[in-house]
């Protein structure tokens, strides 16, 4: 593992290390001396002997003992030079601080070059650069600017500063929890977010991963590491630059490319991440998956000693599909036992002032509750923790009893309680014990129920996950010579695109049922084929020339006589003349016209940091207008596929509507998986586009296909 | 004003007094005290002498000073008696704290009914029952269980004590805002949410009014009242209850209605209401609108020293609607002047370190872009604050006067700033300051973008609002002789549905344009009607006992020719006969086939809490599985009706879609109007629903009517 090296290094060097106190060199080693760094330290700078009462040397090759990693405060113009130095001297790795590199456009991006190349060439492996720093809170090896971030199991990953600076603020003021390891990934010029991945995967000391990303440079590495993360490990993401001026924003920012944000969250959230969008909600849920079993079965109780905040509650956690099911008679039975006939004992519980002389019962109604095996998790919210301070201060202790059974119970029942308590910013000892029992208090409800939902979200996904399709097929490997040879005509005829009827011949070669179009070649030929088809029959014109076949008069569709085809060959023919007289016409495809049936459309196209995508939506206004799409990165498995189409809000549709029969759902998804394949079997295809696909009750009808190579590589 | 009497009473009696301290009856006399209510205060006891020093009476109707409120803290059986005390002291208003009335159930409505008439006969308003009481704070009238509330210029009104609490804790921990009034409005048996509103609109003492609503009795009455109060004092209001189980958990609770969502979020918001759906957001939506200018023009600015801050503000910001227009040129090259290199000027502006050594750059940045005319306000995010805590101390005093000097210019330019600071809860002196100028401060992003939000929500609604449509109309009276006629006759029949054709002759009364149907009741005259028809025909049955007539095989389409018509008349009478052989047959309609178009729907009802209302949304798909519609309570105006058709997800189908052409959008405004205008004057219709009307390029033609009438009063 070349990063445990660099992470977990046992020296470090700090060039462009300074006696000045407003210098990110001389804070450095301060910081490490101040949190006692466990290793060796050597401060580098020519014009100095001693810094901080530790030896100074010239360069980092003058260093007579091993060094692990460099810190490199000064310019990004010095660092090339220190690279080559650092690699005499066999470092392993260089946080890269200074901005100024591909962040700031075409120069800068040509410096970041030149700095990766050189520390590939010396073996050194880069952090950054236009990064914060890293921090190992294990042996103290802090190399960022920032003090006193709470020890824990979470492992951070942004590509803010100030994002670190809130998170670990808000970890240290509200909760027990802290931080394993703390990357600021900067610009991935060398070492990328999939590759702190894996680490962080493997490290036994990280229980989760927290992570702020403005844009990635390989995404779908990511993705294939987080597929495997995510089955032991939470991996907690927040991606900002969604809206056009974020995206500007991130520009100027980091430099990072930021994606498209609707396939970048579907293709996260089907890795099993836990996309946030709030930033007040990241550190939470990083504290309550990290703290806490994920609930399997979506159902939870609320408990709550005021109706208000119940009400609430139950609005958010639907809002988030968590279920609140009617707790079991039994269950309600009991808690009647123990509280006042005022009390609403469904769920949400309220107790209805049950609690005020006495919040142990708050324990008691948890346990009762927690027993219930409809229920796999509990949300409390109220006054818990200000009774105390509220009504009479002995009832403070009594709280802190409760505290302790709670917490207690969380183990036993394997069952996860969150707290909202208005008490929280008072700080009351109560409060603080049902955290040491990881069990995580929020002033805010808000934020107390979207953490309940998370863990719904991961206990769901890891329920529902079933060994994901593998990155690499070996599907249609029979018919891919065929297809290859379609391709390689294309190209010898210098064309980029295929024509109709060769893109429905590869779908063909594949096993996806596009009509077949018959070339015809006079109108013999035509009518001679429509004589064959069964209803009536179309006919397109067919000229590398023309891609817009039906805006210059090339489509004839409803053919049912001998001579309507006879004069639908001859129209097209003209029509195709009159707007180009040097179009290559290759002859008119004739074939039958679709049944009725729902229209879809299927697209696939390379993403930035994806890689090969595909989306798929019911056709016409609800793909147009309404946007209602779905995407996911490629390959897909049947699984996926069959998820792709039942996300849509449209999908009701295609399940018959308003007593219409239903569609061949089976055929949709199949022919997703079928694109899957082409795509993975043709790395030549730029994008697909299958539009419209008529879905029939039984089967559907490819009607047009359009694919688009890459560009020929000079 | 009768209220006045009552929120601003000058004496009170308490009711149920008592020497135990855990009682409510100790409690309120003990808060009175402490807060040094300017009234006098009299204990009702008969079985103690005095109680805290203060003499005790048995009765209210033997204080021989006047009263004019009183608190109840007895169980509800004893309140009607008490109120016919109060009666005989000419009381002016009660506050009843006891729960078990129409919250519930049936039993508990009956003793709910029995206290308002009680309070009524003896001219006694009511607050509640089932509340947590309420406050004045300015001459510390505190019948609430809530100790030392903030005083200030914000009036809260809410359905949770809790929520109360939560609201009053935040005020006191995080602003320097407190509350003018706090009314816990409970059941709603007597005063209404309205009336409040109606005393804080008038109360030179509130800036704002923040509401947490449960369901409220009299939705339409409570609008008419935002109305008039939003133009000059924000209304910024919670709704739970909006999920199954959240409606469940009202019930419960405060036994209110818990409206449709929907049309509730539409209706509040359609009168100036700022709708929060998240706790954490209400109170300080509260803040920033009770203390700043609204924004008019949308743009806003970001100031922040990190970018990963300015990046998720962005996004934010833009999910809210708002404007981040780049600076002007002047504006850019000023802040060039000031800030490193490194630092992005074009919005958000990213200081980039420019501040570390300085934090006064942040005032004056503020000021350079508080200057440029696009931008409207502006939010500052990130660390100020927590200079002087992070780099050095005197860092802290520069901030200060930072502090002063943004202060000063918020009132100079009239243009708002909100600050995110990572470091709010670290209390600095300098963020207490911006707070004392009226500057909220946030230690959460998520919410400070908020805040700037509904500055410019508010504000965007001040600007386009034109005098509202009245609630009373006088339309269409000239038709109504005519229509009531048509509902005279149904009612006769003994019926509560009209038929389709007189549904249609009701809304040509008032010139909306249905197709007119012919009664036909010979095939003879079928064919005779037909023949005049320039078109295809349609043949529907006409029978007050078949409503669903396509069903039954009543309907017959597309006929064009004589033996068509024949054949389709008999047919129909046959389906019909065969359906039910004693069915009430008319004959059967005649209509011409309506021309292509785009489908739309309209539909009236009855809101249990906002009375009628209105649904528009295009017909089929979009309507019954998107759920794309909008909603208003009616009457509407022209401009509320063109809002309606406009906020549809689906209104670019018909501006034209694809290169079709656009269809009669004024045709549809002017038919939403006029069924507008057709509820308000029959008070009698329960339902109506235009479905399908189909829109063309000129014109629209309604193909189906029915109109559903309030069952007659027995």
């Amino acid at each position: 593992m070349a990063l445990k090296k660099i992470l977990d290094a046992e020296s470090v060097a700090i060039v462009g290390a300074s006696k000045n106190e407003t210098k990110r060199g001389f804070q450095a080693i301060r910081t490490l001396l101040d949190e006692k760094f466990e290793g060796k330290i050597f401060p580098v700078n020519p014009k100095e002997d001693r810094i901080l009462g530790l030896k100074c040397y010239d360069k980092v090759s003058d260093i007579n003992e091993p060094v692990d990693i460099v810190l490199i405060t000064t310019p990004a113009k010095t660092v090339p030079d220190i690279l080559e130095d650092c690699g005499k001297k066999g470092v392993y790795g260089a946080v890269i601080v200074a901005g100024g590199f591909g962040e700031l456009g075409r120069e800068g991006k040509k410096l970041e070059d030149n700095v990766a190349e050189t520390a590939r060439k010396n073996n050194i492996r880069i952090i950054g650069p236009n990064t914060s720093g890293m921090i190992n809170l294990k042996n103290s090896l802090n190399l960022a600017g920032l003090h006193g971030a709470p020890k824990g199991d979470i492992a951070l990953l942004t590509q803010s500063g100030n994002m670190a600076l809130t998170l670990i603020t808000e970890a240290k003021i509200k909760s027990r929890k802290g931080f394993s390891y703390y990357v600021g990934v900067g610009n991935e010029a060398d070492i990328k977010f999939h590759e702190y991945l894996e680490f962080f995967q493997q490290d036994p000391d990280t229980r989760a991963i927290l992570m702020y990303v403005e844009g990635m440079r390989e995404g779908r590495k990511f993705l294939q590491w987080a597929y495997k993360t995510t089955l032991n490990k939470p991996i907690i993401l927040l991606k900002s630059g969604r809206s056009t001026t974020g995206k500007k924003s991130v520009g100027s920012h980091t430099g990072a490319l930021a994606g498209i944000s609707e396939v970048a969250k579907s293709a996260f959230e089907r890795a099993g991440i836990i996309v946030i969008e709030k930033s007040d909600e990241l550190f939470p849920a990083a504290e309550a998956l990290s703290s806490l079993p994920p609930i399997k079965n979506k159902s939870v109780a609320i408990l709550a000693d005021g109706g208000g905040h119940a009400t609430i509650a139950a609005d958010l956690l639907t809002d988030l599909g968590v279920q609140i099911p009617e707790l079991s008679e039994k269950t309600q039975a009991r808690l009647k036992g123990i509280l006042p006939p005022a009390a609403s004992v469904v769920n949400p519980v309220d107790v209805a002032g049950g609690t005020d002389s006495d919040p142990a019962v708050f324990a008691e109604c948890a346990r009762i509750v927690l027993k219930d095996h409809n229920i796999g998790g509990l949300l409390i919210g109220g006054l818990f923790g200000g009774y105390g301070i509220r009504f009479s201060e002995t009832l403070a202790l009594i709280e802190e009893d409760a505290s302790h059974i709670m917490g207690k119970m969380v183990k036993k029942y394997g069952k996860p309680i969150i707290l909202h308590s208005l008490f929280s910013s008072v700080k009351p000892h109560s409060l603080d014990l049902l955290r040491y029992y990881n069990i995580p208090v929020y002033d805010s409800l808000d934020v107390a129920c979207k953490c309940i939902g998370v863990l719904v979200q991961y206990g769901n996904y890891l329920k529902s996950y079933h060994a994901k399709a593998r990155f690499v097929f070996n599907w249609g490997a029979k018919a891919k010579p065929e297809g290859i040879k379609i391709f390689k005509k294309a190209r010898a005829e210098g064309r980029n695109v295929l024509l109709e009827y060769e893109g429905k011949e590869i779908l063909n070669l594949h096993g996806a049922p596009a009509c077949e179009d018959c070339l015809a070649k006079t109108a013999e030929e035509a009518v001679n084929t429509a004589k064959n088809i069964d209803g009536d029959a179309v006919l397109k014109i067919v000229s590398p020339d023309i891609l817009h076949k039906s805006d210059i008069g090339g489509v004839r569709v409803k053919l049912n006589t001998e001579s309507e085809v006879r004069s639908a060959f001859e129209e097209i023919i003209q029509n195709a003349r009159r707007f180009d007289e040097d179009a290559d016409i290759r002859g008119v495809a004739v074939s039958p016209m679709a049944k009725e049936g729902i229209e879809v459309i299927i697209g696939t196209k390379m993403d930035d940091q994806f890689g090969p995508i595909i989306m798929y939506g019911l056709g016409g206004i609800l793909v147009e207008v309404l946007k209602d799409v779905s995407f996911s990165v490629l390959p897909i498995s049947w699984a996926a596929a069959r998820k792709m189409v039942e996300e849509t809000k449209s999908h009701p549709i295609l399940k018959g509507f308003r007593g219409s029969a239903p569609s061949d759902e089976r055929a949709v998804i199949g022919l997703l998986v079928k694109c899957s394949e082409i795509i993975e079997a043709y790395p030549e295809i730029q994008e697909m586009d299958l539009n419209p696909v008529i879905v029939h009750e039984k089967g559907l009808t490819i009607v047009d296909v359009r694919i688009i190579m890459k560009p020929e590589r000079g």
